[in-house]
């Protein structure tokens, strides 16, 4: 859990703020969901390590001891199939949405993983396979780009493509998920890794996949050729390279036959983003036809990917801490008797548009211009007695220390045309 | 708890945006704060009754029986106050911070109330009472003015003034709290049931404070006169009608000895915000000198307000329902064969600023045409087997159902310039 102090709050904001515009450039419309959802939502959506891990609400009042029926949301997928379900007159047919919002995890935080963390989410419900899929691809590469990311590697895979190879290695279908979990680790701990996981889960039988998965391309798209899964999941790989890999800003978009992703909801095209210089995936996402109608009670398909914000944020945003005013001027305070007058003067900035700060402590000269300077305000206005004998303030540019004396009258137009040139 | 679909982020986010550019404008810096604190934090600042609307989180594991050690903010003061004492040395010595989230609270929502809500707040930590106290009405004000809104009155007392009232009535000062949370209800129940609630409390003996409170103010003032914190309290409140009074744009500042706020954390001046046609206050805050001091173990002043963000949203903004995009421009598509083309014409738009949505369902015009409308974007862009042999493009206004042909290479220049001339 984490504090933003202001000055990482507006660096963050900066970044968020991007991306967000890279969203609605595409047409995505913002969704936001309450915090809090019914437990039964979403429980069973995330496999047995993400139920173990979702923040549950105490029950209150008298009956504190039975079973919490509320928890915090764990991602914001299982809250926008919700919605549809819920909402689907007004969602209509076709829905894109973003979503740029923290969620919780019961998680022992490790380094950079925290248990409230935002999620930055992009997903079209509708759509079967398709101009979805390729787009999804494209408007988080594009938001990545947008932060000045180069150099993209987008993985590519389907769910499809890993039950034909099961199908074809003659593994029993029912162990699925395990062969998933399992291949999900490939990256992390290699193919030896992989084969000892599963034979720890009783797979033996499934590790000669590993040897498909790894191996010559050609051989493996034979091998896809004897299942219908297969050709197809192999048919949605080969269209979506030629629908979104012309158009990834700087990078490609390549066949990735290990990649597995954890989550249990995956149906189809499976993917993940790389950048230049990261060793984990900073994006990724996939289709999930079956989600959304485990609440509608009807089948609707849908696609979508996540940025994975927190760790983008210090790759492109320099770390700042502590404090930065919003104010361009600030105002410093003189006697008792002086402060209805500096009230009024920086109530008539801000009217012209100036985002002024009165000084709220004492009344020394020093400490007020210190307050100022490390606040990172460029300007103070000192309206003193002898200013206020000849009618006029005296500006001071914090940073050069330079003073120059504006006629009272002359103030508005001098800040102005001062705050327009830096 | 609430789901905001598109439209109606869009119209909240435009409230919000707003108020924090007032705040803004007068120096105070953003400040985030996780959903998730120690329950001790919160614990015991709020009331008896505040105590119970928190919402505990469930510990984990194995020790899931144990007492829970998490709960969600219930408020922005508290989490405020610990962050203070926390990073003082990053905060500095006054700290003007305002922060817009959700609170969450286990309340029976009644009408026009939820469970998570966001609350707007604006607070100055560090300076004593003085300007810091004037700022914090006026920056409110100033929010609810460039909102639209008009004729605040703002009522204003001080907690030494009801501190001076209780001593100078001789009530028991131990009983403070009950008094002042009876007397919270005079604006609802009126005088007879205050005094009936007091009663009822054992506090018969505090009734003639009612009549103190309600009478003439010279009586009022004369019976204050006596008592020292109580001509302290008096003279806040002159002090603060004196330097906000003639700054509260359309309104007025106006002692109101029956206000008397149930938060139990006030020190000094308290007021709220009513504004006309408004039964209860939009807007209310006051001094809290103690609380910080409850976590930095040193006391440190501070003063703040907030608006009733939730209950002025509606006053400001037309309810909206459903999905608007935020796409300028609807690209329609064709067959499977035109569909990188069409991703590609949308990725031209998009670059040159034009915020371009393509069509991710079907292939009907109908269909298609009746999506883009619906969801509000102006124009559509159709390029069929015809237009692309010709080298043109169909522009649609999605309004007036007019057609034009445009030339393929005009197009980023003729959108322009009909999103540029509304």
């Amino acid at each position: 859990m984490r504090d933003f102090l202001p000055a990482e709050v507006k660096a963050r904001e900066k970044v968020l703020s991007t991306v967000r515009g890279v969203f609605e450039s595409y047409g995505f419309a913002p969704l936001e969901t309450p915090a809090i959802e019914r437990l039964e939502i979403l429980q069973g959506k995330y496999g047995e390590e993400g139920d173990r891990l979702i923040f549950k609400i105490a029950q209150r009042g008298a009956r504190a001891t039975e079973e919490a029926d509320l928890a915090l949301r764990y991602d914001l997928t299982v809250p926008l199939a919700r919605v549809v379900a819920e909402y689907g007159d007004r969602t209509g047919r076709i829905f894109k949405r973003y979503q740029v919002a923290p969620v919780w995890r019961a998680d022992r935080p490790g380094r950079g993983r925290y248990r409230e963390f935002y999620q930055c989410d992009v997903d079209v419900v509708g759509p079967e396979f398709g101009l979805a899929d390729a787009e999804t691809i494209l408007v988080l590469t594009d938001a990545l780009a947008a932060l000045g990311l180069k150099g993209f590697e987008v993985r590519l895979n389907s769910r499809k493509v890993l039950r034909g190879l099961i199908e074809s290695y003659g593994i029993d279908p029912a162990r699925e998920t395990d062969v998933l979990v399992a291949l999900d680790k490939f990256d992390k701990i290699g193919e030896a890794g992989v084969a000892e996981e599963l034979r720890e889960r009783g797979l033996a039988a499934a590790t000669p996949l590993l040897a498909g998965v790894s191996g010559p391309e050609d051989e493996l798209r034979h091998r896809l050729g004897t299942s219908e899964v297969g050709r197809s999941g192999l048919d949605e790989v080969d269209r979506l390279i030629d629908l979104a890999g012309p158009l990834v800003s700087d990078g490609a978009v390549a066949f990735s036959p290990v990649l597995a992703r954890g989550l249990s909801y995956y149906t189809g095209p499976i993917f993940e983003v790389y950048v230049e210089g990261s060793t984990s995936a900073i994006s990724s996402g996939g289709r999930y036809d079956g989600l959304v109608g485990m609440f509608a009670g009807r089948s609707i398909p849908a696609v979508g990917g996540s940025l994975g914000i927190e760790r983008i944020i210090p790759l492109v945003s320099r770390p700042e801490e502590g404090v930065v005013s919003p104010a361009r001027v600030f105002l410093a305070v003189w006697d008792a008797a002086a402060r209805p007058d500096a009230l009024a003067t920086a109530s008539a900035l801000r009217a012209a548009g100036i985002p002024t700060e009165v000084y709220l402590g004492g009344e020394r000269m020093g400490e007020q211009l210190g307050y100022a300077s490390s606040r990172g305000i460029p300007y103070a206005v000192l309206r003193g007695p002898k200013e206020q004998e000849q009618g006029v303030v005296t500006l001071r540019d914090l940073q050069t220390r330079e003073q120059t004396a504006v006629p009272e009258g002359d103030l508005v137009a001098v800040l102005r045309d001062r705050l327009s040139t830096p």
